[in-house]
């Protein structure tokens, strides 16, 4: 039977000792396609370790697409055979899109549904698709819903959760003991002192390995979008995902470049309508897709990463928005740390991590693009104002942030535990399922209702709660994918939960 | 003699009335072109008052373009022909673009020199002209200068300048008091307690009468430009001033759009030229133009609205960006306050008044530009931090900017006079003119010398000096801009100042 040391482990846990040394053997064809894995309990009995150990290691292989399982049946290794033997990635080699023959069952264990039928697509203009349900905060109070607004659709952090003592003290002391720096203009692309913070808690969590000078910060990712299409060039096509935050197609809009809409298929991107779409460069979201909650594996990211090395100007711009906040496993790693080819842009933002009206966010440039960065775009001033980028600084390397996201990360997995708890405990219990639960801050709540999704998110907001449908992010939607609504539940007050069940139960029935 | 009441003159000062009341009888036709007023000391007696009120109200009406003076003659009144009487500026009427045939003379008493010479233009390609002289600051650290670099190219703000003991104040009591604010999203257009407290300061301090509404926050006006951009539309002609601000012509070049540079007469930018240029939306910083130092008459501020009024895409973008820091007379009424057409957008910013490294500036959107903006574009975040707009807000409600505006004009004027008393001490003074002192934190060195520009810089460098020619920012310069320089002086610490003189006589001789 398969066997490992674990002798010694580093710093790892026992799951991710195991973990790595699966990984490793698969990405070096140790393991082979197809080959069959040790059941848990046998494997758990022969290595000396716990059965739960086993299984946090394959469920987060299985998240990330290198097993699949078939259920009854056992664990199995996946075909990542565009990957060639030692894991490196072959430049402009030419890839065969092979889609993921088993990917029906990839996600038994982590409960992750198959969301093939959510994302098979036809090309019926979809009126809701028009509508941006991620609207302004500020239009909140302009409804007409009667007493505080439930809302579902919102990005806003919890009053309860900014640490505003420990970031009063930063204020505070950065503004006793840096003077001259905060009044002292910095290089364009931001703080040195934050962006060398950035890179190592980058390295020390997400396995990313990074110069300062590669992260350029932006007030916000927005901001970003539209330096990126000043450097990538206003005469390159941009694809998104459909369904995708529609935000990200209206900055292309706005800004008149030619934008795809690229269907997903049930592990991301579809490469074959990529490739024919002619677009140079693409957006996605692989650790966590928003609507859908769909996490890419990684053969797919393989064949979108051999996509970009097939051409000179082709890039991809790895939207990582909130992959801090996986409920299951470790983060998925970023397309970026597999990136050999410099085609991978990698954006994320503390907006998520710490309050979406701090407008912090950066990119992480491949070196030859931040050399054309510093040539062409370095006469822009930085857009975050010094004192939080020092405040921010001070906040990563103390420490402050780590803790930060280790208590957010069980605030909000006890708040959808919660949720999806008291959902099953009420009557919508008989026509509900509850879909990708385990990535990041939403997940999909599919009703059985006979309203059609324009009319239960109108009757809804008219009982006080803003929901929004997975079908208004299609710029073309199927009747596959009515019923199907989005819970995001990070800035969901706890006490809200029973009323907005209520509210669900009264449309639905 | 012309004679008014100082019965009543409300807040104003005895040199405000007086300016009011002569500026209303000029808008009027009470006074008519050409007409000659009371000499200063006449003046005076007759209405009892000081010599020095008269000489006040006469410079800022001189320095508007109300009055010009003929040395040895008098004072007599502009010809603002192209206002209807009764100070209503008429919508799409025609207007006859007439030059302000006293403008050589205009300028005497407020000791600003006839820039004329300056703007005639020929259409010489100038390499130095594409340099940009603003550079990153970052960028200080890579001259070969030994010792600390001098830098009078630099709009960094000074370490003791910025309030630091009372701005910790203010976020200590924001951190405690405004929590569920903080982290509330504000509009898109920025939180709306600091762009009411903004619209208030601008009606006390600077005759701008706007709603909070009109107003759009954003992380500097960079970020701003690119906004507008997207709002008025890619398919634009944007124009520029030249000899300008470089940094607007390299954001337009870099979105892609088409970009004319116009030349300046010695009233700033030439209609005629403007006309031809076939622009739809003009740059302008008529208050202060940089780097000349020049301010638009009245009459020219009116033929520019006349051009923007006879068609419907065309707009004035006015740049505001130091009239806080005008050192004789009031700053002078902003375009916008006059723009009874829709026609004026107003920029401005905090960077110049706080600090550079502070990213907040503002626009004042005509109130159908503005309702364009929230059909359009409000699926934007505001770029400015929740945090330093509410700091902001208490900072103007509390009078503390008011108070910090002052104490920085005395600051900046003691420093420039310093600096000129300390030129004209030195050896330099027989072969050195200074230009345009009076307007803002910067002016122009005007020097004998055999040395081109390029050459006279690349020396100041060497020697340890960052001084840029003007000629550098004339996409078109001729002999006659040559051995100008632009003094920048805000950044440049008192016991600097003596070391940059004797540089520059060591260079020159």
């Amino acid at each position: 039977m398969l066997t490992y040391s674990f002798a010694d482990t580093g710093s790892d846990s026992l799951y991710q000792h195991l973990y790595k040394c699966i990984k490793n053997d698969i990405l070096t064809r140790n393991l082979r396609a197809g080959e069959k894995l040790p059941s848990k309990r046998s494997f758990a009995k022969n290595l000396g370790i716990s059965v739960i150990t086993v299984e946090n290691a394959y469920a987060q292989l299985i998240s990330e697409g290198y097993l699949y399982s078939i259920p009854k049946k056992g664990f199995f290794v996946s075909d990542i055979s565009m990957l060639p033997p030692g894991a490196a990635f072959a430049q402009n080699s030419p890839v065969d899109p092979q889609p993921w023959s088993n990917a029906t069952d990839w996600t038994t264990i982590a409960h992750l549904p198959n969301t093939a039928e959510l994302a098979k697509m036809n090309r019926q203009p979809n009126a809701a698709g028009l509508a941006d349900m991620t609207q302004p905060s500020g239009a909140a109070d302009r409804t007409d819903a009667s007493g505080p607004l439930i809302d579902l659709t919102s990005n806003q952090t919890d009053i309860q959760n900014f640490p505003f003592s420990i970031w009063a003290k930063l204020v505070r002391e950065i503004l006793n003991e840096n003077r001259q720096e905060l009044v002292t203009n910095p290089p364009c692309g931001g703080v040195l002192r934050l962006r060398a913070a950035i890179a190592k808690h980058l390295k020390d969590f997400r396995g990313i390995t990074v110069a300062p000078e590669q992260i350029v910060m932006g007030a916000g990712t927005e901001y970003l979008y539209s330096l990126l299409i000043q450097l990538l060039g206003f005469d390159k096509t941009y694809a998104v995902e459909d369904p995708g935050y529609r935000k990200i197609a209206r900055i292309y809009e706005k800004h008149k470049v030619a934008c795809r809409h690229i269907p997903l298929d049930e592990s991301g991107v579809c490469v074959a309508a990529l490739e024919e779409s002619g677009a140079d460069v693409l957006h996605l979201s692989p650790s966590h897709h928003f609507p859908t909650g769909l996490v890419t594996p990684i053969s797919r990211r393989y064949e979108l990463l051999g996509w970009a090395a097939r051409a000179a100007d082709r890039y991809l711009i790895e939207d990582d928005y909130d992959s801090e906040f996986r409920m299951t496993g470790n983060p998925i790693p970023a397309m970026q740390s597999i990136d050999l080819s410099e085609k991978v842009i990698y954006i994320n933002t503390f907006t998520k991590t710490l309050a979406s009206t701090v407008r912090i966010s950066y990119m992480i440039l491949p070196r030859h693009l931040a050399d054309r960065f510093y040539k062409e775009l370095s006469f822009y001033s930085c857009t975050v104002s010094n004192f939080e980028q020092y405040t921010l600084a001070r906040f990563i390397e103390n420490g402050s942030f780590e803790k930060h996201l280790n208590r957010m990360r069980s605030y909000y997995h006890r708040k959808r535990d919660l949720l999806i708890e008291r959902i099953r405990q009420s009557k919508l219990q008989p026509r509900a399922v509850i879909r990708e639960e385990n990535a990041g801050l939403h997940f999909i709540l599919e009703l059985q209702t006979r309203l059609s999704d324009e009319e239960f998110c109108a009757r809804a907001l008219q009982k006080g709660l803003r929901i929004a449908a997975l079908s208004a992010f299609y710029a073309h939607s199927t009747p596959e994918t009515a019923h199907r609504f989005i819970v995001n539940y990070s800035a969901l007050p706890e006490e809200q939960i029973d009323k907005a069940i209520q509210i669900l139960c009264e449309i639905s029935i």
